[in-house]
């Protein structure tokens, strides 16, 4: 038996920009199984619109709440999963709960946003944060034709890249049209006659709008477990070893809730991605099942369309290694996503932070056109594989002239990384 | 001082099928350093139409004949580096010399074909041989609207794949417009008035053409070095080791002609592409110039544009891991290049060969539209760091809907041979 406290099952948050800008149409196409499916194909009930209270560990019980009934009841278990997802970040700040102010998260609110938008066609949206679902959400708005404001604190928009990658991201934001505030923070929303939103105040003046969408981040939403006593890491996320086992015999967790270890700086993490969730839920499942897998954790790779760029990351970005202790060093390197002769070949820039002294590889970033974003993968399983510079220049990737110039931009960053550190 | 027998430095020959298309216009885009930029920038002297005969090892010179002159001498030496490449199987068929037979191995051969089919216009063509090169000949010529005949003795195009994945090949060819005659024999050339060809004899019949494309492969070109007493390997090419190092003390070997270590079946293997030749003639450079580098070897990484698809493999198919003694099982895994219901989302088919008992992975192959491609690269970094195909698929790498499902497709195809490993 499954509760959750939304409208639908099993659903690709990460489609939720696609569904609000129109590129895709069908809030249905999102959802992998419905509950149907669930029922029929895999005997699981699933319950939506009820939330869930309360957890009793002693007890082995749920307070659920049914939100269109209205009644409250307990449901017992003897294995309980916790898959409570993320929370956005809403900041503390006069008007934040004002109607017009959107926090993008589960799908529900992404049904919400479109509606609110083709109902009222705002003029004018702002965008506070630019991180992943702050650029995604600005290039939605601005394929619906709204002009769009984005607001960010740091002097880049996508600070889970090192700056010198985030400019490049600037400018293929206002490529799309995006109107950039970088450097500014937000103070607080002004609302009008209705309560409605209708500007956000920033340090340098008040941008007017009638659309406000929180781009702010998540935090895992761990709330229920801490509250029944389970061990919460000090990312926040719900504690669990590679089982996905929480501190309590009879619970697991999985997805954004639970705390991921990343192996490259050995932290615990609070990641939110559905490839995590996805991995993360089949261990999960096999264990409550009686086998045995185990989540290797995550090295923090991730990837985002931002109008015509491709932007991807993995491992450890500059300042990222700093904190973890590694005396690391970086080398960007320019090249093309194709042979140069060859038609439609564009710019590529790759970014490789490397330890200085071993010539490990502990991350790397791309951006750049079409073809650019999957190359990160070949650098993820460098990091995965703790490959040094030296030997992922040799490794034998593909080359052709469509593909590829014949050092692929992978290796031929790694070279230019090998040859800076023996002058270090 | 370098000498060529023809009238380009330093090309791309993987872009000749490109300037033979028409995709790619001008010969000289293919050319990245002319003999100018070679003397000015390096100090290099590059002789042109200069056909080196004979090398004296004990003299230390060589016999070398300049074709434009006509005149014959000796050059001295104390290192000799020899890339003399690789030439294209000839048959030793009736007509195989016959004028309108092409091999197409060189940039000039490149141009002299272009200049064939565009000043005489003939109205079909007929390649021999289903390989790379043959499958990009025949997307060329298709693409400048002659007619043309793929035949290939093999029972599908691509031999190079597993023949299940060859199939797939065969439709893409057939959306281009190709005329495929597999299965077949080819037993000689018609000649006509002029002594040209104008028609290829299979097993099964005359195909009528008035220009021929041997696409039969290549074979290294180590006849001068083997005529001056230095070892060749069993593969054919110059032995060398790690330090592209040939059995004489003065004497360096790179690119087609130079055997490479096959690091998965442990053989000695000649591949003539050009990522290996670039990766070696550096390797070469810096330990004739008193350096330290050394080439890792090669495991069989390669990829094609046929038509809408994007044809790749790395490491070992399933009858080379049989042959290379390994006991190994297969998977096919079908999947999207982008999340299903992101627009532009199109069919992969992924293939892991997989040793039986360790699960370690041998070798996989990839066919699809759009973004197929360079997933190869995922899968040889895996193939190169010996993972076993349970370590692949839990690799963090990049999911987002515009670029993959939130299963990538290699993690997919990890998965599914992982659990068919369980079964076996």
């Amino acid at each position: 038996m499954a509760f959750d406290r939304g409208n639908f099952s099993s659903y690709s948050a990460c489609g939720i920009p696609y569904y609000v800008g129109g590129v895709v149409d069908d809030v249905e196409t999102l959802v992998v199984r419905s509950p149907e499916v669930f029922k029929e194909k895999h005997s699981i009930q699933v319950l939506l619109g009820h939330d869930v209270l309360e957890v009793d560990l002693d007890r082995g019980s749920l307070l659920v709440h049914d939100r269109v009934g209205g009644d409250r009841r307990r449901e017992g278990f003897d294995d309980l999963m916790v898959a409570t997802g993320a929370t956005p970040v809403r900041p503390d700040l006069p008007g934040v709960d004002a109607p017009g102010v959107f926090g993008v998260q589960t799908l529900d609110d992404g049904v919400e946003l479109r509606a609110y938008v083709t109902g009222r066609k705002p003029r004018r949206a702002v965008i506070v944060g630019g991180g992943y679902i702050g650029l995604e959400m600005a290039e939605a708005l601005c394929a619906l034709g709204v002009e769009t404001h984005l607001v960010e604190a740091a002097p880049q928009p996508m600070n889970t890249l090192d700056p010198d990658m985030g400019a490049l991201v600037a400018g293929a934001l206002e490529d799309f049209g995006a109107i950039l505030h970088l450097g500014q923070e937000v103070a607080g929303f002004e609302t009008g006659a209705e309560g409605r939103v209708t500007g956000v105040v920033t340090s340098e003046g008040t941008i007017r709008a009638e659309v406000v969408v929180l781009g702010l981040g998540v935090t895992p939403n761990s709330a229920l477990a801490m509250a029944a006593g389970i061990t919460v890491g000090p990312s926040g996320a719900v504690a669990v070893d590679r089982r996905m086992h929480t501190s309590h015999p009879a619970v697991w967790a999985a997805g954004d809730c639970a705390e991921k270890r990343h192996r490259i700086s050995g932290r615990p993490v609070a990641v939110a991605l559905g490839t995590h969730a996805n991995k993360e839920g089949r261990v999960a499942g096999i264990n409550l099942g009686g086998g045995d897998a185990t989540f290797p954790g995550v090295i923090g790779t991730a990837v985002t369309k931002v109008g015509a760029l491709e932007v991807a990351r993995t491992g450890l970005g500059e300042a990222e290694a700093a904190e973890a202790g590694f005396v690391a060093d970086a080398v960007v390197s320019e090249s093309t996503t194709r042979a140069g002769y060859y038609p439609g070949a564009a710019p590529i820039t790759t970014k490789l932070v490397v330890e200085r002294g071993t010539g490990r590889l502990l991350g790397g970033q791309i951006v750049g056109e079409e073809g650019a974003a999957k190359r990160i993968d070949a650098v993820a399983l460098a990091v995965w594989n703790a490959m040094t510079v030296e030997e992922l220049m040799g490794v034998d990737l593909a080359y052709a002239p469509p593909y590829s110039p014949v050092w692929d931009p992978v290796l031929a960053a790694a070279r230019r990384a090998h040859e800076n550190s023996r002058r270090v």
